[in-house]
């Protein structure tokens, strides 16, 4: 007998960007925050590092729950700490998703989405974004026990109206997941929906606005009954006593999220302007990366040249994105680098 | 439509022990140990508090499996990283069971099995441990994908002798899972059957042994063919960065951890020996707690006539186990507060 399930042993697995473990490369690649996290983090660490390791952490992270909740306006209850959002994904597939249940989301998007629908046998129903990033009609059509919509999406980058997202919600047929994950660097977010909607879960990571991709510190919002359905399939410990306390003492720097974004936001103007100059076609971006797209131009080697000049950026070889890359806005001097970098690349093509 | 399984809505979840958010308690219920971890955890935590927080962890922790592979004589490949070992326990559900497939464990045991089982669909066979707590007859002949053997077992504290493991081994249909959360606290553990057997799994944590309950570090062992179909249903980053840096450093400390690990060895003789004294019937433990048993008599009484006198021991409500408390083996001064609780708890009843 195999012990393994068909559909794992048919399985490629979701293929993370790379991470290379020497630090020579211009890691413009998976969305990371080139400014390091509050200070305050790091105090908050060097406190927390002791004896008290030896302890089970709190199961469902009260602490951060509260500093979360009065951060959004909402109960403790209502929200639900994740070892990264992968984690709540996963809690959600898990939660709801069994041999043949629909999960509806726009394309290009999240490949883990695919990742996770195919693990727990679900049908995954991908409608193609409109070519300026609309979304697709029948979206709401699908009768899909989740409906998921990246927002600002990856890779493109572009910001779904919430108004939209308040109209899709009210038709949709499960829950409408909101993942939110850049969501700090645009200028709209759906936490409002949750006060109309009880079928609205929202998923925020503290990874990428927050600089703490390291500490796998993710956050689920919605109504109770929701979180208390996805609370049965979490892990009983789910997330480390350091990430909790690294999670409380980020969201209570607001002022230091709020700077970066800043700087951020405009390295990203500035990279977009570039890469247009280049001929580079970008959507607008709301997030902390950009899709750079030369029509029909597969931009591999490009992606491959930049490597070799100790840049890395994130190519896709599927989804019809052969034609793109994307690039994380990092520091003004990484950003330049890649620009000297992409020119000469092109220049060379 | 409801968007969560039936399977979900109808589940109670899985209940950790208490953990208690004042320090009042002397904590016996939830086998912490009692001794802080290595210095060097705490040197290597401060080391890498700092700007790479910012970064996505490795992703399959290479440092870490480098360590574990030299300390258990194994291929880093053979070797993968949980958060904790109740994500690989998870990990090995996703990876094995759907609806209607069988997983087969002694009980009383570790009753996430039970959830987990649940979660997936899975039809849990639950086959009693003979009173002595030898391996139930049957167990190789239920055509299971998984095998559980808890080992040493919780809440008994009782090893299953490695060559009936072995035995067992070469039957099972499926694969075998040695669940050894505990068995650094053990005269023998089943890591030369690795050799012997492609079909068995040994899962390590770092939460007891090591004293890192709070930093939720598991490891897997198998053959490479067994890690590889795991590590697809793996959540991308599973593990923090500094989670990966304190697993690394506990690991290179076997001092310290056999140092600990022989002082809770004496503690708990003595503690078996006072708990015999008091006419409990205890299982010989090579744990690092203890089950206590008045055979028919109910001990939530007991339990909460403890926790009155400020000392939480684990009690159980199902499984038989009505008349027995698990009592983790703290310091030596802890379990003179048990007992002297305990004293007078008996004597009041």
């Amino acid at each position: 007998m195999d012990a393994f399930r068909s559909t794992v042993r048919a399985m490629m697995g979701y293929t993370p960007g790379e991470q290379p473990r020497d630090k020579a490369f211009v890691k413009l690649n998976t969305n990371e925050n080139p400014y390091p996290p509050s200070p305050r983090v790091a105090q908050a660490l060097m406190r927390a590092i002791g004896a008290d390791l030896r302890l089970y952490p709190d199961p469902v992270g009260t602490d951060l729950r509260q500093v979360a909740g009065r951060l959004y306006g909402l109960a403790p209850e209502q929200i639900l700490v994740g070892n990264g959002s992968d984690d709540l994904l996963a809690m959600l597939m898990r939660a709801c998703v069994g041999r043949g249940d629909r999960v509806a989301y726009p394309v290009p998007t999240y490949s883990l989405y695919d990742t996770l629908v195919e693990m727990h046998d679900g049908e995954p129903v991908r409608l193609p974004f409109s070519p300026d990033f609309h979304l697709p009609p029948g979206l709401a059509q699908i009768g899909a026990k989740l409906t998921i919509v990246c927002n600002p999406n990856s890779p493109s980058g572009t910001l779904t109206p919430i108004g939209d997202l308040a109209r899709l919600s009210a038709k949709v047929s499960g829950l409408l997941v909101v993942d939110e994950a850049y969501v700090d660097f645009a200028d709209d977010n759906a936490l409002p929906l949750l006060a109309r909607a009880d079928n609205v879960v929202i998923l925020r990571t503290l990874s990428k606005s927050y600089s703490l991709a390291g500490m796998r510190i993710g956050l689920a919002l919605g109504a109770r009954t929701i979180i208390d359905e996805l609370m049965k399939v979490k892990d009983s410990y789910n997330i480390s006593r350091l990430s909790l306390v690294a999670g409380v003492a980020a969201l209570e720097d607001q002022d230091w999220m709020r700077e970066n974004r800043s700087r951020i936001r405009s390295t990203r103007e500035r990279l977009i302007a570039s890469l247009r100059e280049l001929g580079y076609g970008v959507p607008h971006s709301e997030a902390n990366f950009v899709l750079a797209r030369r029509a029909g131009a597969n931009q591999e080697p490009v992606y491959l040249g930049l490597k070799e000049h100790g840049v890395l950026v994130r190519y896709f070889r599927s989804d019809g994105l052969e034609d793109a890359l994307r690039i994380t806005v990092g520091t003004d001097a990484e950003v330049d680098a890649l620009l000297a970098a992409l020119r000469d690349v092109v220049a060379a093509s």
